[in-house]
């Protein structure tokens, strides 16, 4: 059994009970873990600068010298946008055609104009962290700072 | 017809057509004209504390002297904390039982130990805008500034 599946469950009959009182130090850890000890890790996205950045970005900041299959995903992205939440779109579609340990998806919150977030899910699906952009017409950042930028967010909030 | 769906339907046109390059400056002025013209906003949590803040900083800075009926829904936490997207499933249990034009849901992001997000949501339960904080465990501030700065940042980062 993985660990993240126990505090899952944990969580779950904390939560049944009425007695879940907020995140925990241990399961913080344990998403971290999770990530950290990732060896394939899925990319969705169909734009190679915005891959490089990611992968890039992971090296240098999480996985360094380990031997870690990183690798993109083609999302149509014109599918995932006609759904309700695009970014967990494409994480789920990355989820359902690869066998990754880790996806890093990124794309639309919600309806067109409402900008970006970036998802880190695991294989499963579940959502293990993210990061929130404002609308591009806003921030008029470059989308390659911006990109690493919201990955380093999504990192950091679980302290790696 | 409302004007965020005929947005909406000419950006599906463009997806689909595989012309879509992002989000435009009309669609986020359409996203702050809908939350600013919402006459009703229900604020999808059981906590007094939290519904007090999310109250105030919407009248400080969105509504104003304007006439607008803001109220609380209670929902049971446990429930929604026991789906993959904690904070969306509130936020739909509010869409589902109220008549609220504009819905504020703010819970955990994903699995237990991912931190909170807030989402601002239309009558239909489609995401407008949205913010992420870290696990309590990490940043250590207390609930009430964190709830008010997530509500400040989703309103920011679509220019309010």
């Amino acid at each position: 059994m993985d660990k993240l599946e126990t505090y899952i469950r944990k969580a779950y009959l904390e939560s049944s009970r009425g007695e879940r009182k907020g995140d925990k130090w241990e399961e913080v850890e344990t998403i971290k873990n999770y990530i950290l000890n990732s060896k394939k890790v899925a990319i969705a996205t169909n734009n190679i600068n915005k891959f490089r950045i990611i992968k890039d970005t992971l090296i240098e900041k999480v996985y360094k010298d380990r031997d870690v299959d990183i690798f993109k995903v083609d999302i149509p992205t014109e599918v995932a946008d006609l759904t309700r939440l695009p970014a967990l779109s494409k994480g789920l579609i990355a989820v359902d055609t690869t066998d990754a340990h880790l996806v890093i998806a990124r794309g639309r919150l919600g309806v067109p104009g409402s900008g970006s977030i970036l998802l880190i899910m695991d294989g499963k699906g579940r959502i293990l962290s993210g990061s929130i952009s404002p609308p591009s017409v806003i921030h008029k950042r470059s989308i390659e700072d911006t990109v690493r930028e919201e990955l380093l967010e999504a990192l950091r909030r679980i302290g790696i």
